[in-house]
């Protein structure tokens, strides 16, 4: 059964976005993104196993994977403390086949997912803003993640070091991680319909047309 | 047989890369990616014709015409005083089939290219970053561009008022239309071999991999 793993931390996330959400709202949105990216991954396939990789057990995560394992049967939470790569590698070396699929990815589609475990190849890496590595289908239970530093490049010289075939999954949905203002704008044009979209509607976000670049705005605050 | 438009200006070009780019640099940067772009279409496909619309013909353009329709076969260049939205609109009426793609996407591949002209769709639209429309395949002559104010939603719409097709192109490389640094960092990092990568490398431009997020840098000028 094909596994997925998404990294998920609740503790002051997407920082980046300090100035124009709350830190109230900065959780609950990083939540509402998870379950945007968990919707994509079901959509495309109900009988897989989604693990979200967690750093540790808050009691405001405790709710959230209540609520959240309640919601969706295919999802189980793991607590894991070591840090990102360490937890990921791990699971890697256990499970041989497994995809990491990052949080904050709200653009993601069944049909991108399925085009996504569609490619062939050792690894399938599928390309953030800035070299990173925001999907990743290991089927080498040989190859480790390293996730800083430019993820990208790293990750596909470890393939060729291990001389395995590592394919570049090319998806503009995929490589919009939301990480800062300019990010935003991104979803509230693409993201219609979706958990995340449907909340930074409901809390005043809005795309300005009238110049000749599109800009958010939130209504009675200046961004 | 197919047709592709590529509108291309030589004045003043890339005016957001000023900071780090001086006025002949970014005219042979253009030039290049310009080229960056030929070549991932005719790599696709040789026997289809190339239009590089241009709005005026002075004696730079002239010479660049030149030394082009030498090196390419296929490749016009076309001059159109209109604006972009009505030079492009004109050959979509007089040819009812035609691709259009921005010169400024050197990330294009003749595989990008293969699997955007194999979508259906009486339309098929490629984003941009910030709501642009960076290629756009129209397969119906009633259909006309507006390329401002938020070109991807506009040509949506503009489709469900013809009750045509539209289908949107899923694609990284095609998303990332080279506007300013953030830009140049994409193109440093997945354009490995292009034109205008190596371009940027003759002129100092590398990755700095020493942080948590990769940055350009210039050879001794700080960007």
């Amino acid at each position: 059964m094909e596994k997925v793993v998404i990294p998920f931390k609740i503790t002051n996330p997407k920082s980046r976005l300090s100035s124009v959400l709350s830190i109230e709202e900065r959780v609950q949105f990083a939540k509402l993104m998870l379950l945007d990216v968990i919707d994509a991954v079901t959509g495309f396939k109900s009988n897989l196993e989604v693990i979200v990789l967690v750093p540790s057990e808050t009691n405001e995560m405790q709710e959230f994977r209540e609520e959240v394992e309640r919601l969706y049967d295919c999802v189980v939470f793991r607590e894991d403390r070591r840090d990102l790569d360490g937890a990921v590698n791990a699971i890697i070396e256990a499970e041989h086949e497994v995809a990491i699929v990052m949080s904050d990815l709200p653009l993601l589609t069944p049909q991108v997912l399925r085009r996504f475990f569609d490619c062939d190849g050792d690894i399938v890496i599928s390309p953030g803003k800035k070299g990173g590595t925001n999907m990743l289908l290991v089927r080498d239970g040989r190859f480790r993640v390293s996730y800083h530093y430019g993820s990208f490049i790293k990750h596909l010289k470890m393939a060729e070091q291990l001389g395995i075939k590592a394919t570049v999954f090319d998806s503009f949905y995929a490589s919009v991680d939301i990480d800062d203002e300019s990010d935003l704008l991104e979803l509230m044009l693409h993201g219609d319909g979706k958990k995340s979209w449907k909340f930074l509607t409901e809390i005043g976000f809005s795309v300005d047309f009238s110049r000749k670049e599109p800009a958010i705005r939130r209504r009675s605050r200046k961004l």
